[in-house]
């Protein structure tokens, strides 16, 4: 296949844009700002969903289900909650569709008005701190540890696949508990495993920081967040782990009683990640020739393509190939042997190129006679030719170098793009010119944080964890600082 | 814990729905006819997924994702599938809520009209066939193999935990192929995917058989299903496959290219299974002690319970047990070692017995001395004196024997409650006093079919596959018939 993939020199959004669709990942559908899922891309997400619930179970969590919707009085009951998320809610009016009378086809029908318009979830912790409220009366009954995957909307007006669509999947977990410090802990751990997360499975590293009031999530006390850096020098936010306070017990009066018997309001966390680390993991790794996938989360780590004149040869090929697929499988190594006969090897390189899948054999007469394959590698393009009885070994060699080689590029890329900057005009300079992280120091408020943002576009990504104090000046208004920020411009 | 669950006798309605409760498996939340799955509902639905999902795959299904809303325009394409769904739908009509000017709380934004109403699905064939299009050219894209789990959005007026709610979960396959028959193929296969899904894991029996014209699908040619007994002598639909012909390649314009260049329109299947499911399981198994779960689907799957004075003895059990829960662990089997010290062990047998655990150990300062353990199964309630050497061989012995004999007492239940009539004041003497299967002969017509349900509220819940023929007439009208149906009152 051909591939007519737009370089990411040229245009990178472009570039983005149409790999997503040309890897058979994902694509628009005739519902505004909702997207398709195709199977590759959502077996790409399946193995971050069963790798992301592994570690949510061995912490101690366990998956529930709550209500897709919900009353509009409910999502009222925490006011800065509320603020947020009002203006991109899809709201149910209506529960029955009828015929219209002069037969011009299918209506609303006025007669099945809802008492009370529900919202599609957007984020549930409304409901679920109103189902809590329910399930917890004792100290007994804490840390409550739920998590839940489901899909959640939110009317975003310009939509971008996977990084920013109408109707998202992700998972969101709920914890309660009795004492202010263990949901701290909580949002820190949660933090933490996103974190491992996103650098041992995607090979994608992060920044664990915590959010600005401005940039907090609705309704916290405080935002944890992970930042990546894609290539076009650009942040992304890649997962968030809130500390809730006790907002939402407050709101939906959950209390519970104490050992000592006094009834107190409990305390919440709430973290979440979304399809959106596939627009991180696609945008983090991949290249002008289409998907880099790391090993861990290809649903394909293995191809192999016969290179052959006729069925006789075909047939011989294949009978190489079978005992080696069986051992590859035992091993738990996922491979696919491409034999269909209605493809070019050629082709079928390109399209495995393109999806990004870790590792290539090819095997044709010369190798059949020789002993041998040809191994390539997608994150190098590197091939060289292996002795039969060294491919197994090969591969898992490759299989696990790779998961580090891209780590390692992805790393040195962003450390190359993390720049401390001293002064305002600095900043501006190599925001422009460079891009990327921009560590500076800033005066703590609001309004200088909005200046920066309306005069460069670049927001403050996170006030970084575990970084020492440094005093300094704010690079805009010359106040004191104890503590360099990360800026960037971000998706 | 006390259990205060009503007996079957009594009300099998009410001890249903206080052992959905009772048993941490579902409630019902603050949303109309929405349910909230609790986590271990939710594990056990996990475990029904997971092997699902893999039977899925091994026949050579890809799961993929399509969006929650379905433009109303699409819904209406198809006539009769719109006919069928219109009365239930719920709309969203509105992306945005907005501060009531005079400050009274939070409304619905009356700009924010959307132009096309947007349904939540109820199913998804037109969202899916109007992206088939896209994807179907020729006779290469042939068969398109494609799941989806998914929540989906039925607006019930009269809605029960798990058998009937507004909102629930399930999945849905939506194939494509070349030819008639071909699709017919899928059809049957999903089906016996079904029933070996309900009789190997769920333990339930199940009668395979299609609908008759007026239960069809709405826009299926054929609708197979299959069909389980409950306790109380109704039946209960626990899957559907439908053979939907053409009509929705017709009513989405998807067509391909034959192999012979010319442009036919493809042929259609779907199929689905819900969180229905999980109120068939309860009800196919469960006693007046509480839930029973077949040892393939149970969270957990042996609980071991310590009976001691003080926290010595204690270290000691717990000392003991160690060893064999790892064990038992490496052998897949999921263990719970239930050393909390805020319940006693009455508590907690009363608790396992109500959660339905297949198998329970218990081990006192008695066993300590002798090297044993109490040994408890679940479905006969059979308790024994097994040697500690012993103990994993019974373990394992048990699950196994568990799950045959939950699935030979419900077929043992079920055969000995289908009745076979020959006349229609018979069929109304057993339907009253036996309940149960019916099998009797029908003419075909629809106005019969209406005229039973008017008149005794049983419906035809197949035309039985793989029975033979066997000439009659009609129990209502002497009519000449070939085959015996299946009638019964049902969920």
């Amino acid at each position: 296949m051909s591939k007519n993939l737009t370089k990411r020199e040229e245009d990178y959004s472009k570039w983005y844009n149409e790999l997503v669709v040309k890897a058979d990942l994902a694509e628009n559908s005739g519902v505004r700002g909702c997207m398709v899922i195709k199977p590759y891309g959502f077996a790409i997400w399946e193995k971050m969903q069963a790798a992301l619930d592994k570690m949510f179970k061995d912490t101690g969590h366990e998956n529930a289900y709550f209500p897709l919707f919900i009353p509009k009085s409910y999502l009222s009951k925490e006011a800065s909650h509320v603020e947020g998320f009002a203006k991109e809610c899809a709201v149910v009016t209506h529960y029955r569709l009828k015929n219209d009378e002069d037969g011009s086809g299918i209506i609303v029908d006025p007669e099945a008005k809802l008492e009370e318009e529900l919202i599609v979830r957007p984020t549930s912790e409304t409901i679920i701190w109103d189902t809590y409220r329910r399930w917890i009366q004792s100290y007994r009954d804490l840390p409550l540890l739920i998590n839940q995957w489901a899909n959640v909307v939110r009317w975003e007006m310009r939509t971008r696949l996977f990084l920013r669509t109408a109707e998202f999947l992700w998972q969101e977990g709920h914890t309660a508990h009795a004492t202010e410090k263990e949901a701290i802990d909580e949002a820190e751990l949660m933090l933490g495993v996103y974190a491992n997360f996103a650098e041992n499975h995607m090979a994608m590293p992060v920044i664990q920081g915590v959010k600005t009031e401005s940039e907090r999530f609705a309704g916290a006390v405080e935002t944890y967040c992970i930042e990546a850096l894609m290539q076009d020098g650009k942040a992304l936010q890649a997962g968030t782990s809130h500390f809730l306070g006790q907002n939402f017990a407050k709101a939906f009066d959950v209390k519970f009683a104490s050992k000592e018997g006094k009834k107190e309001h409990v305390w919440a966390t709430s973290w979440g990640v979304s399809t959106r680390l596939m627009g991180a993991l696609i945008m983090t790794h991949s290249d002008d020739n289409g998907l880099v996938l790391p090993p861990k989360l290809a649903p394909i780590q293995v191809v192999i393509v016969p290179i052959y004149r006729g069925l006789d040869q075909l047939d011989a090929i294949s009978d190489k190939v079978a005992p080696l697929v069986k051992e590859l499988r035992a091993k738990g190594i996922s491979v696919k042997y491409d034999n269909r006969d209605t493809h070019k090897p050629g082709f079928k390189f390109n399209e495995y190129e393109l999806k990004g899948v870790p590792v290539r054999l090819a095997i044709g007469q010369r190798d059949m006679d020789n002993g041998t394959f040809e191994v390539a590698r997608r994150d190098t393009l590197v091939k060289e030719t292996v002795g039969a009885n060294e491919v197994v070994s090969k591969i898992e060699f490759l299989l696990d170098d790779i998961q580090k080689n891209i780590y390692k590029k992805a790393f040195d890329f962003r450390k190359e793009n993390i720049t401390e900057v001293n002064s305002y005009d600095e900043f501006k300079k190599v925001l422009e010119e460079k891009g990327g992280f921009i560590s500076a120091h800033w005066d703590g408020t609001n309004e200088t944080e909005e200046r920066i943002q309306t005069e460069t576009k670049a927001t403050i990504r996170c006030v970084p964890i575990g970084v020492e104090v440094e005093q300094g000046v704010c690079m805009v208004t010359g106040k004191p600082s104890n503590k360099r920020v990360f800026f960037a411009k971000a998706y």
